[in-house]
């Protein structure tokens, strides 16, 4: 009956992130309409059958397997998503390319930079479509940020501050996993929470010229899931205070941190220009809040001020459902950035951001851990 | 494979809330695990043969007509969703509960407390379940609010002032539909938005033991949709403001309006008691405001204040996806209610709130009307 | 030295509000560069002998007396400053007037509508200045606000929602006061909070035309001062409810009460039009925010929302003292007041908000009494 | 008639400061009741004879002098009160020790570490009582977090952030002031705004281990006063962007910024700690934002969040004037701060904070410009 273009999606990973990658899938022909497309969910890999088999029966995939090969293989499949742990991104990434497959991709992209770098030599030999997880891109309150900042509207940029504020490690008897060891997740705080701050940084305001960092454990040791007894030491960070020096002239403080007690999932960044200033807070992702320092402060008959531009749910295209009035909610911007992958596929259009922003954030990270470590600034680009 | 019950739904009505409320069962297996119940979504009825095929096409429902006796008349579907303008609810809700359907329906319940008082009849007589969609019943904040309120934490409560503001009827323009057609809505904003304020109201503290109301109607007529030269008049509420008094004491203000400048999907509650306070608002939906009176307030070693409980997310129970701590927006409650619909069912247990709830409501807005009317106070309950 | 007017004040009361007063004439010099006027405080008078010995050694003033006639009579005084209970205003004003001084008195003008018209008449008759207390339409948020009502910013206005909330009789142990004591405060929480908030809508939106009330005393019966087992029962008002009509089309609820537990001094404005809109706290006064349905609201392009002016110290004439960038607390607007008064008096011209704006206010506070009494609405103007 | 104390004040400097402090002996005997003394205002010194006179006229000082020596050598004076550019602190304060004066002083100290040594060992060989004008530590919201910590309210500090905000140097024609000049101010940003900063960082947290800072001028050059055509360069911090560790293990960065577009007067606090979080901002100084990790966050059932403790106007002692509920504003501050220095000298206990303080601040500033300068981390205590 449709006309309409079909994606075929091979899901690696069903952990939380590949859930909710899956529930973005289901939503897109509810959220928006037209769909760009028809989504088919093929198969789904998972480290344990237990999963695999979630994956079917929860997710709506057509088949379950440990093996993330099976899907990297097949024909009927266009996407592969890749939801793994960092340290399974690079060999499953390039594997996935080379069978010609588009991919999407959690981030941070790799365990380093140069991992990031040959994921990116394939990519670009391969010539398929690759897409990062930078969803916070795609909250409404962000794109207008970007609008504003091109359209010149904050004039010499300062000074910033940006953060990316979690609570959920507070508790030294939270078990060791994935996240916590360095050989699996590569970094801490700055790669799990700093990779997106970074990156909201960088689509703003462009390339990084210096970073300085100090990075903090404060929880040296953890038990080991399921055994409170085993303790196991945390080589990675807890938080990262980074101060930085853009391109532009700019300069600036970027936190991570995993132990903001009083915090739930608290993104916030600020800007101060020479004719305006820009606020966002995840936590309030209703509004942008944005300053026009050309606007008269007289005592009375002023207008200055900051405004607290209703964003809400005013996606571009309008979005169906559910409508451009209501509260905005954490999902919806994996909603809007799976949305426009697959409306770039099908409209053959570049994805973004791809893998090479990707790999940029890598490499401020990497930056800001040999700063750490030294005792020093670094300059970008590394080697 | 699951030794799941399978709830088989039939929806009737593919307008806004329709979609709505299909998104939400397409979304309980993702976020609830386990969900309570396979959902089958067999069929769907529209007032168009295009919105049929819409709700199987974009909804996946089964099939899709134009007739929703077929799908009473069905043996396969245990479900009526109700989603139809307010005009229709009656005949449709009497024939599904006939039919021996369980049944799920938006509010209002009906056009006028005679029908809802009909409704009610055929509901006890034919012992079948249902449920009001008052979702925001389920938005975390007020459920926790309904227990502090249960636990006594407010002492007597003095005073309230609760309001829902919407601001989509500003423009003059905005072309008549059936919600400003009092013979197809029943209502004006009264019941459009203050059905949900009053019912808040009601889950918190109690039945209502008189209401004085104004109305009013400032955009008196409104072009015809598809001829902006035709103008029809507008004979339902822009807005109500109500003075209120409950059976337990306490005094307050109810007001919804269309015309409420400025807001986008505003619903705000605060409660006065002789102990504490609480206060929310449907635009900062993650938190629930409490003030404990009792704490000392004294010069500096005081600690008395208004707390933002961060309720978030904190669903019962424990939702899988997207988990305790990321912003909840607008969908989040539609599903909340849905599940714990189908939980009682499943579980046998008494669905809440049900069409005696519904009834309330309709029984004050009905007073709410005659007051506006006669410029009088109205008691209840109604004759 | 100087060859700045000398403005020569007596002062009639000494409680917490005639040492406020007090105290904003001793800052007129420091705040106000140059100062509209030397001011000199010849004379206090208190109840107890006690109180005015305070008045001279604390507040500067150069006697103190027992007696309000003794400053009335004085030749060397030009302005005398009411603040005592509202009981004793009218026979002290007259008098006053009469010997024609020029006068400054605190909110509600008089103990009830007949008694303000007595003393408007003797105003007109004497040809004196006259300045009611109502400091907060010196605020600079509310300045500005009416700036831009006076602008058309607003459009047709359709509703606002306007409230006075104080918590401070909560405890049933707080002892009766001339505030509680209807044969000297003549009211209760709408003489002593609806005042203000009465005041602020009709600067902000010109005349009332009718207004329907609910009046409530909660906490029924009180201690006496210094005897705490008898207990005397309470006349006055904890709290009203309006629902108000103006002149001009618009509708919208006033509420006072000094039972909103959690609120400290909290004084809100919402003002709903058809092309903007306006809201203000007194817990937040450093702002007015603004809404311009104006501005576009696009998915994404879009600029409406509310936008925060920095009103903060932003005083007309500048300040000196302490500049337009620090936080406002509350004693600033009774400066503000007090130094238009006396700017008024120096430059010979009309002093505002005067003695016939407090009766407007005393006409509507005496038909909101009527009509909580008679459960009707009450047209303005009263015979 | 009183037997309270006098104490006698010489001011030194009638700039802006100068007469902020002016205003806060006036005040005195009006918010605090009983005064802790009567305070004479003997003579003011100032720069010019017109300010001079001005500070005899407005601020009402028994005389005025061009010659600060005079004020130092009267015997008729107690107190000398130092509101200088920062370059004549040090001889000035010298000798008014060496004369037996108290001193109290605005921050910062002097102009550099080495100064503010010789100051202090001047006022141990001397046994005056010296107190800093660190104004913030009597806000209410401080004072009330100064007893959290103590009481071991937020467990092991893991983090914060502090910045002081300010957007009043970003139009590049504001001429040059001693503020701006090198050599008369010692200082940029860090010195003017970092200073207090430094402060209630340290106030609450204890010393400083070691920091690293970065410090930038954006606006390179600046017209002189009167001379738009001429520009001067300008040698001091528009910013500084520090990362610090403290003694007690916490991590943070501390910000001042002089070019923060879209803030008046922003000092901005929050703290992680294990247990527990605090959260401050100077424009919203009416509340202490405080939040309790041990509290439970169950869904729905904890009550976990951050509260404002409403603080406002509720000093110790408490003030007569304007009474606990009212919004606070800025002057009141170095109202308490001189309180709690006039009383301490009446009661003969130590004044806090006092020059060692100031040194301590005076330090890290000059550990932050050498790390700014040599790009690495500087330890303190310095040599």
């Amino acid at each position: 009956m449709s006309a309409r273009p079909e994606i075929r999606i091979g899901m690696v990973g069903y952990g939380f992130i590949g859930k909710v990658h899956t529930l973005a899938y289901q939503l897109l022909p509810m959220i928006y309409d037209p769909a760009p497309a028809d989504i088919r969910l093929v198969g789904v890999s998972a480290a344990s059958e237990a999963s695999a088999r979630k994956g079917v029966e929860q997710g709506g995939y057509g088949f379950g397997t440990t093996d993330w090969r099976e899907l990297v293989e097949r024909d009927d499949i266009d996407v592969i998503n890749c939801c793994t742990p960092n340290f399974l991104h690079k060999e499953m990434l390039i594997a996935a390319m080379r069978a010609g497959k588009h991919v999407y991709c959690d981030k941070p992209l790799a365990m380093n930079l140069a991992e990031a770098r040959d994921i990116v030599a394939i990519a670009d030999e391969t010539g398929i479509r690759h897409q990062m997880t930078f969803e916070y891109r795609f909250i409404p309150a962000m794109m207008r940020a970007r609008q504003l900042v091109e359209e010149g509207f904050l004039g010499q940029v300062f000074s910033f501050r940006a953060a990316y504020l979690h609570a959920g490690y507070i508790d030294p008897n939270r078990p060791i996993s994935w996240r916590l060891d360095v050989t699996k997740g590569g970094g801490g705080a700055l790669f799990d929470l700093g990779a997106h701050v970074l990156d909201l940084v960088r689509f703003l305001l462009g390339e990084y010229d210096s970073v300085h960092a100090l990075t903090e454990t404060f929880i040296k040791e953890r038990p080991l899931p399921g055994n409170p007894n085993q303790r196991m030491p945390v080589e990675v960070d807890d938080l990262v205070l980074m101060t930085v020096r853009m391109a532009n002239g700019a300069v600036g403080t970027v936190e991570a941190s995993r132990l903001a007690t009083g915090t739930n999932d608290e993104l916030r960044l600020e800007i101060h220009g020479q004719q305006g200033a820009l606020r966002f807070n995840l936590m309030d992702p209703n509004w942008l809040y944005v300053y026009d320092a050309r606007e008269p402060g007289d005592p009375i008959g002023g207008n200055r001020g900051f405004k607290a531009i209703e964003t809400v749910q005013r996606y571009p295209p309008p979005a169906a459902l559910p409508g451009p009035k209501f509260a905005v909610g954490w999902m919806r911007y994996h909603i809007a950035s799976q949305y426009d992958f697959i409306t770039s596929l099908v409209e053959g259009r570049p994805t973004s951001p791809d893998f090479i922003d990707g790999t940029r954030i890598q490499e401020v990270m990497e930056a800001g851990y040999t700063s750490a470590r030294e005792k020093r600034w670094v300059s970008l680009p590394l080697e």
